[in-house]
């Protein structure tokens, strides 16, 4: 069994993305995601797959160039490579990240994304190696399947007229109604039994009358609210006074984790986030102040499963929850989410997933929800196949574009639609 | 490759101890090790060491039987067979262990020591089942060796009269000239460049007066000190005081966490500890006092190799350092510690190992030490090999003693040269 990396592909892809609006704008007819293939001289191939956007790829390419000729099993050395492998500056903004809601942007934030995307695929690759799933390699499952929530968004029916783009048959959702059925059509399709709406979008009452009427046709259900860090202290404040009594934890009210702590202070709803602890290097002083009651882990910018781990080590140590964002991603990512979800015994809510809206995929066969449920698969590696006509299919349409698409630009998407539109100062409210 | 748990042996031994002193009495002449054996249905065995006093044996052994039938690499899950065995409530005392200097003394830690051990053996199992060493299966290594300290102790030439026990080669040392003599004899024997004196045996000037000998005669290397909580903080002061132009890291100079806060606070010497932050639970409000720099793990009784990674993971995220503690133990632990430390990043300390003084083990061939440091092997599991004739004699001489030296008691041992002796109040000076 031959463990030496032989050789590695990156694909570059846009996939199709429905008009989902956030506080930012909408997303793009089209988003960039990176595929990473990851091949060993013994003849098997591992993929991962990672954020596609520009600065991803400048950092990803001389990353695969260090990864030819060691272990697909060296794991921790591939932090050693992340740190051989310069960034440029430029494309880090130290700020919050405009395109994707992902928190702060930083170096090492933009490196360990990029090394999500191989730790996976040489996981991947070693457990096809090995003949083990990969949630054996990471010290085996403790749960048989993992439950996702139903990823609520106000949508628009279809992207903006004379922009390109694939059709869903998810309809519209701009008021409570419209979420109410969208949530149904998410119970239908795949069982979900709990809900989180992305907000941030309309004024704040609208958005408590919509999680009001979720409650109302849901009782007793795990309902969130992630506006994404549109709304002051006050505001967030006045929200959770609010909805008290039907909210499973209300996610990034407020922006920062001086913010976060304040409306910490004045409520008793546990507060998430993927935007203030999105590091390692923010988790001191947001547990230290309690800013934060469940970290909602993204194992694409935390580095990876493993790193996922040690994150849901740290919550479980400091009495933190822990649960896992999602953005815009597909099937291998959905597989990866799934492993490592199952093998952290600390996972008490369910996790969030873009996947449903992703009509689009790179696997010869889709992941499944059952009962809100994914099933934790026991075939060797992550137990998914790579469609290859799918993907040049996907590469193909990136290959085509002509810039625009290749960085996910909510703001610039939003535009399409109002032409003077500009991502709006935080707080919104 | 079936990687089904079979059978699982438990063989507790006795081996030779030197007379080391320590603020609580002396090591007895023979010192309880429990050898864990774990046989899969592919046919290979894995080895594991833990603690051998009977409050482990006797959790070991339900635990041994819920493991038959399960997977080699449900590592995870050893945890949860942890939490179904009952621990008998009367063997854990609440306050810090008095034979083993472990710090506080909990149902959860015991439990925790008796999964390390099995840990190992499974860990060490899945690796040759798969033909990986074990540091591939922790994510790889990120150093070829791993340095260790030279562990110096005051200790008598030999046991006392009329006592059965093995002869040793170090001669006393119950001096500064006694420690630096002994102190060359480790530089000369395995090369180790960096010092750690077990203190809390004799007033405070003169153990100021061992390592300011110490300083002398190997200036600018590391030298560290630890009584084992056997100092006031006003005590513990003076002495960082005193040494800190040398000291590397002054160890648990105080018991427990608010009087180490207050050492802390008063000091620049960093503080290091296997007292104070022995359990997940312990590390909140340490680091939140900023009590401890230094964390010391030993993997045994933070609950395995897995466990020990994730400590570090937390210590580099609260930016606390992180090194290994080790208690008497034997070659299959020292190749577990060398795994598993040559895979932590942010190792920055040598290790501490009292291998150098167990003249017996029970592999076929011990590790060694060169230029103070154990070479990281690459063949598959630990790279040991059980002796099963010493296994069989060591156990034998368990299996002969009468009850006293199945459980560790250095205050016992000492009174067989000093009758009267009882463990001395804490703080001593």
């Amino acid at each position: 069994m031959n463990l030496t990396i032989t050789d590695v592909r990156l694909t570059p892809i846009l996939v199709a993305d429905p008009p989902l609006l956030n506080t930012q704008g909408v997303h793009q007819p089209y988003t960039p995601r990176l595929i990473v293939e990851v091949e060993t001289a013994g003849g098997v191939t591992g993929v991962g797959e990672t954020y596609g956007d520009t600065k991803y790829l400048e950092l990803a390419r001389p990353f695969a160039e260090r990864l030819t000729g060691r272990q697909v099993s060296d794991l921790n050395g591939l932090f050693t490579i992340a740190d051989d492998v310069a960034v440029d500056g430029s494309q880090v903004s130290g700020a919050v990240d405009v395109g994707g809601l992902r928190g702060v942007q930083t170096a090492d934030k933009l490196r360990l994304s990029v090394v999500s995307g191989f730790e996976v695929a040489c996981l991947d690759a070693l457990g096809k190696a090995l003949g083990l799933p990969v949630h054996a390699l990471l010290g085996g499952k403790v749960r048989d399947s993992v439950e996702y929530s139903a990823y609520l968004f106000y949508k628009w029916a279809a992207h903006p007229e004379g922009v390109a783009a694939e059709e869903d048959d998810w309809g519209a959702a701009l008021d409570p109604d419209g979420i109410v059925a969208q949530a149904r059509k998410f119970t239908e399709r795949y069982g979900f039994t709990s809900f989180k709406l992305k907000g941030g979008v309309f004024p704040p009452q609208e958005e408590i009358a919509a999680v009001r009427a979720l409650a109302a046709a849901f009782p007793g259900h795990p309902l969130r609210l992630d506006p994404n860090g549109a709304w002051s202290v006050e505001t967030s404040l006045a929200v959770a006074k609010e909805l008290g009594d039907v909210l499973e934890y209300l996610e990034d009210p407020a922006l920062g984790t001086p913010a976060m702590a304040r409306v910490a202070a004045g409520t008793d709803v546990p507060l998430a986030t993927n935007m203030c602890v999105t590091t390692f290097a923010e988790i001191k002083e947001a547990f230290a102040r309690d800013a934060v009651q469940v970290v909602l882990s993204d194992h694409h910018y935390w580095g990876g499963l493993r790193n996922t781990q040690h994150l849901a080590a740290i919550c479980r140590t400091f009495g933190v929850g822990v649960s896992m964002h999602s953005n815009t991603h597909l099937g291998i990512s959905l597989a990866a989410m799934t492993h490592v979800a199952s093998t952290v015994p600390n996972l008490h809510h369910a996790c969030d997933s873009h996947y449903p809206w992703q009509s689009e995929d790179v696997l010869t066969e889709r992941l499944r929800f059952e009962d809100g449920r994914v099933a934790v698969g026991d075939r060797p590696g992550l137990g998914v196949e790579l469609d290859r006509d799918r993907l040049r299919f996907l590469h193909r349409r990136w290959l085509a574009d002509e810039g625009t698409l290749r960085d996910r630009d909510d703001a610039a998407a939003m535009r399409a639609a109002e032409p003077g539109w500009s991502v709006p100062p935080a707080p919104r409210w």
